[in-house]
């Protein structure tokens, strides 16, 4: 175990933080070296295997970024845009691997990331699930693959509590999909059919999206022609797989130059 | 064969009625015996078989609806609402079973066939396929049984070249729903969602269309509660089967009280 | 809360009774007010909020069950079939229902069961989910309503540690089709094809098993015909839904006369 | 019209022969120059299209192949191995792409037709659809980016006539599935679970079999994690497919150079 990458974890006390403890400490492959929360939180100073409710694990969190990079080889990060920046400099000076799977960021704290990236590994996804990364990068490849006689639609389910239509990871697929046959999804896209709305327009991607129970996230991209249809298609049954899509880019990154990666780096496709 | 029931078929010239003279001459449980168009029609005096560019069947096209029924034991009837009613009343006279699947008639038209019904068996349905009806029926059943915990999403894919959505069938389907709730469909149904919708109202009924290809027709009812689903699916591959579904009520008709009937009554569900 | 049924959790420990004590300390339509556990075990005498690792309930872990059933209207048990017996006629002293999700009973141990019953509400099944309960029963409906025209095939997919193929919830489903045909599972029954099988034999009822990652259970019945196919489809994501169905009957027993019940009942379907 | 490629159908009356006559006749980007049949055909001398119970196409059916495929740029042929042979030789003399549908040639024949593809461009497949050919390719790129933590599962339906199980396309998918993961299909394949299995063993490859109605075919193949699966679906439901496959391919062609290409080079994946 002492060979294996030592990885801290930001944001601690968060329900994406509490998953990325579970995963790196159920995990062979890496070991937890650090866990950090901002100063003031009262896990602070505690181990956090106990803040969790559960077995301590060996581990204080820390409100100091610097003193945990330095003895790792990993940091990930699920945290606000403004603290991503500044870890990603720190992770840099530390040449630890930076795992992003913060969202929002914006062009210029995108800027920053970049020129991190410049002195060591970063990898930065919206979405840590290898499977959806996967299909993503498929889209892409059926719709290069086929012409406009095959109809693109995009349909996807999530839970009732899900306040938008449709999601982003169908947006990404949309938008991977629209890449594939050259053209903006902003032309193409076709959304919430509803009512009179004539026959279906050539070149067009259509999007639908259901809403119930507690679904964690389904996602179909079919391309249906006359007499045949191919459908790709993810099921996310546990928010783990986000962690441990995380772990998989961390381990991934340390073989690396530096660079700034997504995970279709990370899956080699 | 002679002991099985005889058949017309009425707009034996249009594409749901060549369905229905093959489906009746390749089944062993009924004879055709009459072919009925309207007069001056090219077909009238010729044997439909050939009309049709195969072999012979035996029997002529004719344009006297009463010389027809009156040698049969089931008329089968796919025309427009005018015609159906004119034949509902000939029908009766004739004691034959009139399977309807003729759409689109008003409030007074249907009263002449209520009329119909009082002397001679009558079935009508807007959906032959036994498929179709016995999933509205499991529809209402499954509604009733569980309360608004459970999410009910109806989602139907066709082809391309459709006008409208949702779909006539899904309507039907999200009618069940409500019926089984208790609910009116105006008050529960919501299609087409799209951009910032806001979390799943409980009690609601969603509708989703999805487009492409040359899809026959599928439809799901899903009702999704925490932790389980329930999914209600029929797919029709081939148009086929709403002669086929015409054709068993026919049969089913032959040990009926006069009464008007539907796709139900035939399932016996 | 104080009108709602106070109910009591046997086998508290375990992982179905940690579910079941959760459930029921979420629902505002029931009140937890014992737990049971053997005596020596740890747990007795404790909080059982605290024993689980989380906040105090306010409710003590007991070894003596009439003690605990008596102050109660309802009993949940999980746990083995000797167990359950000794329960069944405690808890009818007790005027408690009594929800059994024992599974293993031999004939001896059900007759004692249904000598409790006379005097008191029983609800036993082999599955307590709400929608598994109700796919049966549709299962039957839809084979008593369709012709062996209709092909049935039952496809089940379970994670890959399950050890045993067609699940049994996908044996009761198949002998839910046989019965509603009129034939004997044993008879109907094709599991496994693989090979030169030959052509479908009409009137089997065909068994797959799909095996991989940590599928909780679901259950596809198709009826498949010429030119339509209907699904009969159960998702089970999470095995809460077990733990649900139990307080559902718990509370539908509580209006009951004396009697052996099953989740048909609980359902009224 | 005139600048279109002309093509040549080989056993113009058969099943798919009819189709291919058919499609490439409704095609704007090919015309019908030439349609084959054996000597003492009764079709030979005569016009295709009435041939066929339609209208007149202008072109006779020819029982002289060179005739036919020097005024051609490419043959379609879905005959049987030993006139395919023949066939290879005379389209390579006459420059014509050669479209190879047949199936079940032995080694010695390929060798023929590998010598002739040094003189011109020959496309030969087992399945010239273009979906199962990309879900092929698909599954292949699929299996080689995730380890064997996703278990492998390929599922197919077909009509209640197909006499074995696996179907050849599943064979095909596993195939791709154990080339992706450097594993030979024998040693993974696990085919038709039924019993006491245990548990799945890492790094097998399981094949379901439903069979019911008339599906004409349905392949889906799952990889299943923890938490998480992708599904690769191809669903065919009109055999024209294929003869579309076949006149993609035809039309690809014109631009090769000589050699033996396969459906994977026409969909340039």
């Amino acid at each position: 175990m002492q060979n294996v990458p030592g990885l801290v974890v930001t944001g601690a006390s968060g329900r994406m933080g509490q998953m990325l403890i579970r995963t790196i400490a159920a995990s062979d492959k890496a070991r937890l070296v650090g866990c950090l929360e901002r100063s003031g939180h009262p896990w602070v100073g505690r181990d956090v295997g106990e803040c969790m409710g559960g077995a301590a694990l060996g581990v204080l969190v820390t409100d100091d970024p610097l003193e945990a990079f330095v003895q790792a080889q990993g940091v990930i990060d699920f945290t606000a845009p403004a603290a991503t920046v500044e870890f990603a400099a720190l992770a840099a000076q530390a040449r630890a691997v930076h795992v992003i799977g913060t969202t929002g960021l914006d062009p210029v704290q995108i800027a920053a990331i970049e020129a991190a990236a410049r002195h060591a590994v970063i990898v930065r996804a919206g979405n840590m699930s290898l499977g959806v990364n996967l299909l993503v990068r498929l889209t892409q490849k059926v719709a290069q693959a086929l012409d406009a006689d095959w109809d693109v639609e995009v349909v996807e389910a999530h839970h009732r509590m899900k306040v938008d239509a449709p999601s982003g990871t169908a947006l990404m697929l949309g938008q991977a999909a629209a890449n594939g046959r050259g053209v903006t999804l902003d032309s193409a896209m076709v959304s919430g059919r509803d009512g009179i709305t004539g026959a279906r327009e050539r070149g067009t991607i259509g999007f639908s999206a259901i809403r119930g129970g507690d679904v964690v996230g389904e996602h179909d991209v079919i391309f249906a022609a006359e007499g045949e249809r191919i459908v790709l298609r993810h099921l996310a049954t546990d928010r783990a797989i986000f962690a441990r899509g995380a772990l998989r880019a961390a381990l991934w990154g340390q073989d690396q130059k530096p660079g700034h990666y997504d995970m279709m780096d990370v899956l080699g496709i």
